[in-house]
């Protein structure tokens, strides 16, 4: 099959730097962090504004690409499911979805009420939430 | 900054061939749909069953990764806005985010109700919907 390159665009400053201790998801504990983009993105950042939602994607650098089922949550005791059916790191293409909250903008340093990414994750794209993604349809 | 392979794991089949005419979002007319994985993510879509909502992660290999900025929607008489407060396929990483609804499993064809991708769009993720995803915390 075809592939593709993606290109980091930024990174993620977080106190988060250790994975066995990172929340898994952001209503879990989540810290406030920072999405620290290239120069070259000011253009791209240049709408985005304190209050707004947006699904930062990034590159889970640490995550195993050979795994195709787990045990949800890591928890032996629960049957083992296909990777497309959680959110574990470990996957194929080992791309996260993260919706954040958007707290502050100065310059190409854009500060997120909670991100439960480690500290340098691979940022690569960043897009506005939508209706269908919220389920307001 | 780093860059990173991202390997295509399916296609979409749709009916929609034509970037001019395909509907810009999921409500706007998308037809129905077919993922077609490789035969080796069996495994990992094996939990996937019709009724769940996930999120089809593709790579919009039709866009270009040098515009930064865009009128929103192609509408020139709105103001161009940075790439990242919209939902433009132009972009750096030009990844696309498709909420979906999964209608029947057949091996590793998975059929969705609707969506707006054009056919043969490469396919690299598939997400379970979360509640911090649809607004519901």
């Amino acid at each position: 099959m075809a592939s593709f390159e993606l290109r980091a665009i930024g990174r993620v400053e977080s106190p988060l730097t250790d994975l066995e201790s990172a929340p898994r998801q952001p209503d879990e504990g989540a810290p406030p962090a920072s999405l620290v983009f290239e120069p070259a993105m000011l253009e791209a950042l240049r709408n985005l504004q304190p209050g707004d939602e947006v699904i930062v994607i990034t590159w889970l650098d640490h995550a195993r690409r050979d795994v195709l089922s787990v045990h949800p949550r890591g928890d032996t005791s629960r049957e083992m499911e296909g990777v497309f059916s959680t959110r574990s790191p470990h996957r194929p293409n080992p791309i996260g979805l993260h919706r954040v909250e958007i707290t502050a903008v100065e310059g190409s340093r854009v500060h997120v009420r909670a991100l439960e990414a480690l500290n340098g994750t691979p940022i690569v794209d960043v897009k506005p939430v939508l209706n269908e993604d919220v389920g307001e349809r």
